[in-house]
């Protein structure tokens, strides 16, 4: 069965230690920020900069790991059709919009909607970490250390498949930050699979 | 007044709003990482996320600001003599000894040193994220996504400021990990002034 969520939303599911998560981005060059917390104790989450070191790449794909903040495997990608992924950046907000946009009356973004979604399971705002970003695209230059939002890499149909390695709740978003979609909001979809 | 933090070693220490903190590398080639939490609540914390978003850069340096989780800005560096500092990792830590060095008796690292001196603030071992990871020089392959912890570039007696703009509570280490500091444990050194 395959769920859509809307352009700028967000929804929040269990998955179950075993099950597959596909995101696809059905149109093409949009982005879905993704959280993983542990069912059994919610005080364990990704975290990028356990799962950055173990893998010593800042680019995850197939055959990777998301580590949580205690060190174990929540999730392992097993299937991506587009290789290009973020993991540096936390979910856009209203600061981010207000920050980075200079704007007056800014939409609650990402990180909005994945504190509404995850508020059914206990799980504050100050809770979400640094995301992994599926379909976004950062550049990084290794000598100045900046930073560049490109347009995602992914076409209409692209995934990426997700396995969980222990009972979780995801979070997960339709991107609302403009440059990071290349400028156009469009639906994430996904399927949950034995 | 100068604390000296002896090798492999933690401490935590408050911080008010409008003083700043000097943090030293007496030896040279010594990373000391560094928390920061809001003294009037403490689920406010430093945000590698919001932090490199805002900068649209990795590598901060004097004018830049940490921000935390919550988009306010906890501490600013004023005052910069090395210039590349990490903050993509998260403390070394028993796990990250067994899975990346192969200890087989793990010492417990900056995670646990921050932990053990945090504790009397009240702050778990959950809550520490992404640090601010002072002299650590990690070089990133743009291309590739590839990471490197290379030598410090620190030099005995350089130094980094921080002003801060909130009362913080502080958690600074001297780092464990031998990679981070080219093999060798040293001190590192902190003064607070107003």
């Amino acid at each position: 069965m395959r769920h859509t969520i809307p352009p700028r939303s967000g929804a929040a599911f269990t998955l179950e230690r075993g099950q597959r998560l596909t995101v696809i981005d059905p149109e093409g060059e949009q982005v879905a920020d993704l959280l993983a917390f542990s069912r059994s104790d919610i005080d364990e989450v990704i975290s990028s900069g356990r799962s950055l070191d173990y893998a010593s790449r800042i680019f995850l794909t197939t055959g990777d790991a998301l580590y949580s903040n205690r060190s174990n495997v929540m999730l392992r990608i097993v299937e991506d059709t587009v290789g290009r992924h973020d993991f540096l950046l936390t979910p856009c907000s209203a600061d981010t919009f207000r920050i980075l946009y200079d704007d007056a009356e800014p939409h609650r973004g990402c990180f909005g909607n994945l504190a509404h979604a995850l508020a059914p399971y206990g799980i504050g705002p100050d809770r979400i970490p640094v995301a992994f970003n599926v379909f976004m695209n950062v550049a990084v230059d290794g000598d100045t250390g900046a930073l560049a939002v490109r347009p995602p890499l992914s076409r209409a149909g692209d995934r990426i498949v997700f396995e969980a390695e222990t009972d979780l709740i995801i979070g997960l978003t339709a991107c609302s930050a403009p440059q990071s979609n290349n400028f156009a909001f469009k639906p994430i979809e996904y399927e949950i699979s034995s």
